[in-house]
């Protein structure tokens, strides 16, 4: 028999039924129930608690009925689910041992039992062991996280960056983007971002060392904004958003040009999405434009680390994190990512370490 | 002083002026000048008799007053230029000499006098002496020429082809697609081609070897007919056309799918390119898209013909070409070429060898 002090209450946030489109706060719910704190007998699991919860662009997308581009549906009534980094409580699994933290897909509650058998192939490819914890954890949700790893690979792998070369990122104060900027900066690369506020334009000019940057928002004409802070056009575009922005940006690529295409958010509360009209561009400037997902370049990720660490280390890579406190907040900061609220990484604290 | 022997008539297909969008055939007019067949004193070039002339997609953009995309315009008053076959009357350059065959840059006229002011940095770029003339001399301006190595690098150095996998080619006749589905049947493909008339699809699967083939004129809806022949989605996607033909594919194309953009024929005579909505299929399917032009690839050349030629010596590549006879039929042929009224390689014979 499990003794009582073995149970803990344990908050969830619930995806109430499936959506079209973005979805509303009221589409969540908060409920609390109460989880034994043991990996019962017969599971290979972990039983972890959770303390940040990573906010993704492709959440709503797991929040339509069909299932689309790889991403299975949630199961209404039941929590969310997402990246987020956890403390192990106890294990029946053994490559990880109570105390480990450890990153990767977790619940959006207080305390998760995972087990190979949660959508999941293997523990292993769902939950990664934290090595190195002389950073902030949150950081797991976004620097060293999938958006560092998708900013990683997508500029050095896809992007073929040379030194010298003028480099566009939009969203570019948002999870990836401010990482991109960075890696270009690095690199020797002359970088401008595009954001949607007069607060995430001077983070990128002030903070976040990109050479330039402007709003978005108040540029009536895009073209002509590129053309401005490009006067000799664009080597690599790192593209977060898609749409007209995209648009504007084929007609200011180089020759040889390279675009990576990490994301599409201007697209996602769009039924239809908008048109592309300069494509020809493609052509005309023998231009590679790729479409990636960070999941083709996990085995990226030990030499992602390995670059990474000692330029926080020496402070030579920031990060902004946007966080706000408790479950409860979960879902306008989920919604918020859609408008733009958050400035820099949505993280949602569940926990403190 | 020159003899009068030396002396011929020289018929010219002239541009007469300037214009927007597709030429008129009335915009060409045809002259008779006179030439001395021999290379002045004082200039490295050759003086050649042209045999066959080339009609291909960026002529017209050379005839726009604005000088676009690299293409410079042609000079109103003057013959047209383009690719060609020709052979060597007279010599003044180490390279060449009476005799020899040359393909490469020439006018639109019976002898031309080709120096390293023309146009073009040198002879040698402009110009190639041709090895192997136990093939038709005309197979130079399309199969063994800029075509055939456009497909080749294209397809061979883009799309990273692997047996087994299901192929689409738009254009599927044209001076391109022909050779490009050939190619991908060598390889263990399955290739559907399109193409704009019951006798080209008929060309197709009973000449050129492609597994299936439709015209899409007679498809309403080009995202089921390529659900039609493409049940398991489409690998690879070699376009010769653009628009609406590429916003169906990309619904169609498998994940990790590459799509080498040869040409966008299709867009060359409406003002605004037709929009592709679909763009965002790039991302979730981590699409490889690549705009190219052959001048990048021109080093592949001596490895390409080492490829085709056995291939042609033993009948398994073939090659359908569209020959009219006489300068005068030129304005007609490069014309017809956005109609889509050739059938297979447009070629214009000024002279046979």
């Amino acid at each position: 028999m499990p003794k009582v002090e073995d149970e803990a209450s344990n908050k969830q946030l619930i995806f109430r039924d499936y959506v079209t489109g973005l979805p509303k706060e009221s589409e969540m719910y908060v409920t609390t129930s109460t989880i034994k704190l043991k990996v019962p007998e017969g599971f290979h699991g972990v039983l972890v608690k959770n303390l940040y919860l990573s906010c993704d662009p492709f959440m709503p997308i797991r929040m339509s009925r069909v299932t689309v581009n790889g991403f299975s549906s949630y199961t209404p009534g039941a929590p969310l689910t997402g990246y987020g980094v956890a403390k192990v409580l106890d294990s029946r699994h053994p490559d990880y041992k109570a105390g480990d933290f450890v990153w990767g897909i977790t619940g959006w509650e207080e305390y998760s039992l995972i087990t190979p058998t949660e959508g999941l192939k293997s523990i292993e490819q769902g939950l990664k062991k934290i090595q190195h914890t002389d950073v902030p954890l949150s950081y797991y949700t976004g620097l060293l996280g999938m958006p560092g790893l998708t900013a990683y690979a997508g500029f050095y792998e896809l992007c073929s960056p040379k030194k010298g070369e003028y480099v566009f990122v939009s969203a570019a104060s948002g999870a990836v983007g401010q990482l991109v900027g960075q890696f270009a900066k690095l690199l020797g690369c002359y970088v401008v971002g595009s954001a949607g506020s007069k607060e995430k334009v001077d983070l990128l000019k002030n903070k976040l060392g990109y050479d330039d940057a402007f709003n978005y928002k108040v540029e009536h004409d895009l073209d002509a904004a590129l053309k401005r802070y490009f006067p000799e056009g664009i080597d690599i575009y790192f593209d977060n958003v898609g749409g007209k922005t995209l648009d504007a940006v084929l007609l200011n690529m180089r020759v040889h040009g390279r675009i990576a295409v990490c994301g599409t958010i201007s697209q996602y509360n769009v039924h239809q999405s908008e048109a592309v009209q300069n494509l020809a561009c493609l052509l005309f400037k023998r231009i590679h434009m790729v479409g990636f997902a960070v999941l083709d370049h996990h085995h990226l990720y030990p030499k992602f680390i390995e670059t990474v660490l000692p330029y926080i280390k020496e402070g030579k890579i920031v990060y902004v994190e946007d966080m706000v406190e408790g479950l409860e907040r979960g879902p306008a900061a989920l919604v918020g990512l859609f408008s733009g609220r958050n400035v820099g990484k949505q993280v949602v604290v569940v926990a403190r370490e």
